[in-house]
């Protein structure tokens, strides 16, 4: 059954209208219209508001009282996306763990290169630590899909030179974490990965990198120092042309004594945690998700 | 605490007797001596077999009637070691998951170099296969503890290639899987990892490999390519000259489309699941273990 579950995924990306290569205005339109064409469960509560200066949306369940508090950063390379666009995964992790998703809506290139996104990242991390007073940091986590996970690991990195508090956990999702593309998977998986190409994905980090450095660690944070991130998990699936940015990434938190798991899924594309109403293994990648938080929250706690 | 409980298990196997560089003999009961001193549980039966021509132990605990078979490998550099010293963690493993082990007491070198403790592990494993006659085979699952990790990657390998029924899953604790000693680690945790130094698996690794090739992916499962290997469970801790051991075999079973979930526990050394009774993070790491292992049973049976 999951591999007929698997093929109707794949089809759908290979057929799919989107080309992250394309001209950014047309391809967000387009990034958009894919992610909102299903309706959101009519009890998933979205609030826009700003925290930091920064616009966010705050993503919750009617009738659930948050034990926790998620920083999530949507993905897109940088370029395409919104909170709204990842709003059924985290609304969905949101109802999982019982907890509130603050998705920050970050400064998209090429209008706002790097490290504009950072900016904001960080901005919104500091208010939410400066609003917590200390209270209740032990159930705060950042959550990233892709150029977002590389976001979040890039926050973690930034807020650990800052000398500000870490939260308990790091989900990252299929992250985008070498804006050199020198992972070996860029080729070897070519054609495997339904979503993307080598070539588009180039133009779009072209476009957040713009003046900078690709390998800065704060751009491409499979090249960083991971000393004294918390513990992470890191999820993947092995049709991702961004496979080796993942398992670089574990290596990295690994060398850096820091806890990390990472989870690779067979045959299945970019973001599968997206498709976990139709795709077994996206289910089963979220049950993993909410056992992975509720562990770092409990030894935070201890 | 755990901070205390890493610090007392630090100190246990920096101040031990235990050369592994030394006389094979002498170190032998050296290993046997560490490793038996503690008596097991009471209910822990041991019951000495022999299975396709290759005497075993069978590990099972009273009045539990096992729900599948764990084929078993313990550790010791292909060296030393028996499944006696083994038998602790095994049972506790047994224990926690409702199972038996078939704990593999292969031939061991210098005396009996490559392939010997492979065909060993291949003998068992048919005779397994015949014995279930397709009954069972989805409650059956290999696992292996350092240089028994790397056999059981490597009887994984050369049972797809002789065309064997896999097993549900593997479970490979702290493989010592590069008998080259590339991997990174090798250097960078040196002083670090508190049980051995580079030079002394140097000696063991030649004991092994003698007239082979190092780099054979039989001897070496770094360099194996692992397609149809079935789920894989990777434990390692950060304080350990063998890390990248692990983390290249979970890169290399990702490159092959084989589930695999890698697990880094910050500050642990070799094999520090044997202290889940002393340590948190050890009786963390085998909560898991059982998860994985009940996940990998219900997707079999499906």
């Amino acid at each position: 059954m999951t591999q007929q579950q698997r093929e109707a995924l794949d089809a759908i990306f290979r057929n799919g209208p989107l080309d992250i290569g394309g001209d950014p205005a047309a391809q967000r339109e387009v990034f958009t219209g894919m992610l909102t064409s299903r309706p959101l469960p009519d009890d998933v509560i979205l609030t826009p508001s700003v925290i930091g200066g920064v616009p966010v949306l705050e993503i919750g369940i009617d009738g659930v009282d948050p034990v926790g508090t998620l920083v999530w950063f949507h993905g897109g390379f940088y370029v395409l996306g919104s909170p709204r666009t990842s709003a059924a995964l985290a609304s969905d992790v949101a109802r999982r763990t019982g907890m509130k998703v603050i998705s920050v809506d970050y400064r998209l290139a090429p209008e706002h290169p790097y490290p504009a996104a950072l900016d904001d990242a960080v901005a919104v991390y500091r208010a939410i630590l400066a609003a917590a007073e200390g209270r209740d940091l032990g159930r705060l986590a950042v959550v990233g899909e892709s150029a977002g996970a590389g976001l979040a690991a890039a926050l973690l990195i930034a807020a650990r030179d800052q000398g500000l508090a870490m939260p308990a956990a790091g989900v990252l999702f299929s992250p985008y974490a070498d804006l050199t593309l020198s992972g070996d998977s860029m080729k070897t998986k070519a054609g495997v990965d339904p979503s993307f190409t080598a070539e588009a994905i180039a133009r779009r980090a072209a476009d957040y990198v713009g003046g900078a450095d690709p390998a800065d660690p704060l751009i491409s944070p499979v090249f960083a120092d991971l000393h004294g991130l918390p513990p992470l998990l890191i999820q993947v699936g092995t049709h991702e042309l961004l496979l080796e940015d993942a398992i670089r990434l574990a290596d990295r938190a690994a060398a850096a004594d820091v806890a990390v798991s990472l989870e690779v899924t067979p045959g299945v594309p970019h973001l599968f945690q997206a498709f976990a109403a139709m795709l077994d293994e996206g289910d089963a990648a979220l049950v993993r998700v909410t056992d992975f938080l509720a562990t770092a929250f409990a030894q935070n706690a201890s």
